[in-house]
């Protein structure tokens, strides 16, 4: 057990504290709150940055940037918008030394900046769809929070789509959820379940929201992306039409949805041990670790010969890879470093090994060992990075089925949650008062109704009142 | 001449301000100062910031991210950057519906909380060098806006680096300044003068500053980057100390340097003319418009069928091309649309270019017109485009030497920068005096003090107070 980390059995939340800190990935800041990202764990956000900006770009979107100040009364031309976010924003007051005319909120999302200025940007059905993506920082302020997972600023990706017809917005809606669903899935190996939110969890403002939630290693489900659709209440609080295709005007339709750095605090709770970090090798900063180890200087010159040999191989194939020749440090300081900071696949050379004509191979998840030839192709590195990376969706899958409940019980149902056991898929109403009472009395909230849900038949009842059920939805407790 | 654009020649504010908008670059926001920045403006920016972010990590720096909102007490910490930097901040007052107990200032710049965190992770000269660069937005309350130049909010970059030697951190700042003049060169093909500011001019909080300075279309100048070299200014405000080699605790030494959506604004007006944006080929974000031209659905298929090759085969070879098959414009709309955007190079393929195995291309920058074979290799036109990238750095470089006076005469001076006519290179005794008195009659001010001035004699004397001259120092209007 790596020095400092809390086993995850003895305190999970301190587990999770330890690893954020031991493996550099955010510090706490001296503003309450507010959290400082490090470079270690900015280089994940990149990665992350870097794989969904591709993605949004194939699917025909842009990039734009819109003022992070917003005229106090913008937010309140939305009646749900404004009691949603009010009670939890920033508000600037003064600016060069003067008391403002009207207070500037700092954007906690930016729906109403974005569409007082889609008013000028649209006027007829030409000018649709507008697919237009923002990174930013915003701001929510937070009376509990913890580093990544909930922090009064923090980065994120909002996309605001407008549209001609509510089929349009609708497919977007979805389109955004699926790439979502594939970052989550084929790059952080993490499997979510894509469904749709209740009202009282849906976007404040919005017709409906989906979601996908995950489940972290203390069984407690984390929402990783949200994509909404608007409908026209935006453009109706903004007074947005265009001209249709029969010269008529019409109020556009609106999606709306994002991912946060949150995403880094869902990494590191799905896959993370008690020796700290472990990456999926497709976002990890680096893939591969090379440790060189040697004695003296003829050692060394051996050494390093046969590591750059190795390096240089790896990074023409476009493996990250980082040589750790540190003089400060041990190899047995630099093992813990490396593998407290998750990276895939560690190679350790030393003189015996150069003289074997070999390299050894330690696997971050399992700690297994193995060794090639030093001659080795970076295609039998990549397969092995493949490999790992497929076994830790399967790991997190199996993870999540093992502990997931199907029942028509509520004490079962209660027992369940109350021992952390996981997510209970159960027979749901639709109304308000089940969800009211399922959080009082266990703390967990209705994560989604699933998308692939099983069918609902007449026999089955609400799993509180007992009245006619509508869907199977997912419960559980969450971040 | 394009529709609206007012020409350079009748009213050169006018003009920029018109390409910015009908390039469809920037917009006026609803709040005071702040601009959205539109998709065609962010594209240009996402080529500086991925440029930029390139070169910097080849220097060995990693990015990071730190809160934007500063506690009002650390700003006072350093007496000049209080000064400096108080007037033009942006308070929040309010979190969360209550009054805070301290405001908290939103960032212009990011020296104080970084320096307050930096305390924290040096402890040794084994924790240093530290070079880290933030990519962030900043707020100056500024009373005149004007797009992309001078803006209340704008992107930007910090970098920020902890040294534990005085030579260390000035190699830093000096080689930043030599990243950012690459940069302004080889990528916005935008001739620069690398120099140090005066102490009028420095930043608030720095031993010295370096600048690169510019000269846009208008012959006045643009400060296009600059780097910082702090001293132990920021070290001391926070008390960073470091234990060095001989296990002595020392102050650690700084630098910091930026740029910021503001050189977009230095592209449009070092390269522009009376028909829109001109873009340099490396940062354009289309480099080649392929405009097809049809009357029927016949030709349509022929000439899409040629265009889909040849786009196809310049996608290979990694030419940022578009198709232009918009069909609710003609061609003629779209000759003018993308004249206006600046894009380098247009191809028009028609049917009987189809026929005679030809493609046109016409260059933005002269107007040129060309034909090649349609068959020809993608290597083709990017030489094309390099040889446009080289003639627009040429161009730059002698518009600027035809435009610098250097000169020994105050009289000669003032009437040459009254008349807009450009830099003045003139000896200077290093006195504030100089600087207020050509501030005061001509609105010029000291720009910089060139690396690579003429040397300066006993017998030159400073051009307004005939005191001894210590350096030639360049003299001009600026943005």
């Amino acid at each position: 057990m790596s020095k400092g980390v809390t086993p995850q059995s003895q305190d999970y939340p301190r587990w999770y504290t330890d690893v954020v800190q031991k493996a550099e990935l955010a510090d706490y800041s001296p503003v309450k709150g507010c959290m400082v990202i490090r470079p270690y764990g900015y280089a994940i956000w990149e990665r992350l940055q870097e794989t969904l900006d591709t993605m949004f770009k194939e699917t025909g979107h842009v990039n734009a940037y819109f003022p992070m100040f917003i005229p106090q009364h913008f937010m309140e031309k939305e009646a749900e918008h404004v009691e949603g976010f009010a009670p939890e924003t920033a508000v600037v007051t003064h600016g060069g030394g003067k008391k403002l005319d009207e207070p500037l909120v700092v954007r906690p999302t930016s729906e109403t900046i974005i569409w007082s200025m889609y008013k000028n940007w649209i006027g007829s059905y030409r000018d649709l769809p507008l697919l237009i993506n923002q990174w930013a920082n915003v701001v929510r302020w937070e009376m509990r929070t913890r580093l990544f997972l909930r922090t009064t600023e923090f980065l994120w990706q909002e996309g605001h789509t407008a549209h001609a017809t509510p089929e349009e917005a609708e497919e977007e809606t979805r389109k955004m959820l699926e790439v979502y669903q594939t970052m989550a899935e084929d790059f952080m190996a993490l499997p979510v379940i894509p469904g749709v939110k209740s009202e009282r969890e849906k976007f404040a403002g919005a017709l409906h929201t989906y979601s996908i939630e995950a489940m972290m290693g203390d069984k407690k489900a984390l929402q990783a992306g949200t994509s909404h659709n608007l409908g026209q209440n935006f453009a109706k609080a903004f007074d947005v039409q265009f001209q249709n295709e029969n010269n008529e005007l019409e109020y556009v339709y609106a999606t709306s949805w994002g991912v946060s750095t949150r995403l880094v605090g869902a990494l590191i709770m799905a896959h993370g041990d008690d020796q700290g970090l472990v990456l999926p090798p497709k976002l990890a900063p680096y893939q591969v670790v090379i440790v060189p180890i040697w004695r003296n200087d003829d050692q060394k010159s051996q050494v390093m010969e046969a590591v750059d040999t190795v390096s240089k191989s790896l990074k023409e194939q476009d493996i990250r890879v980082h040589v750790d020749d540190r003089v400060t440090q041990t190899p047995g300081f630099k093992f813990n470093d490396w593998e407290m900071k998750g990276v895939p696949l560690r190679i350790e050379v030393g003189p015996r090994d150069v003289e074997n004509d070999q390299m050894v191979l330690v696997r971050r998840l399992t700690g297994e060992k193995s060794s090639l030839p030093l001659q080795s192709s970076a295609a039998d590195i990549r397969n092995m990075l493949d490999e790992i990376q497929q076994t830790m969706y399967d790991h997190a899958l199996n993870f999540r089925t093992m502990n997931t409940l199907q029942t028509t019980s509520y004490e079962e149902m209660k027992e369940y949650i109350k021992s952390d056991s996981g997510f209970v898929l159960a027979p749901w109403s639709g109304a308000d008062e089940t969800e009211d009472t399922i959080k009082e009395e266990t703390k967990a909230t209705l994560r989604c109704i699933p998308f692939d849900a099983p069918e609902i038949s007449d026999a089955h009842k609400d799993i509180v009142t007992g009245k006619p059920a509508k869907h199977w939805a997912v419960f559980s407790k969450a971040y």
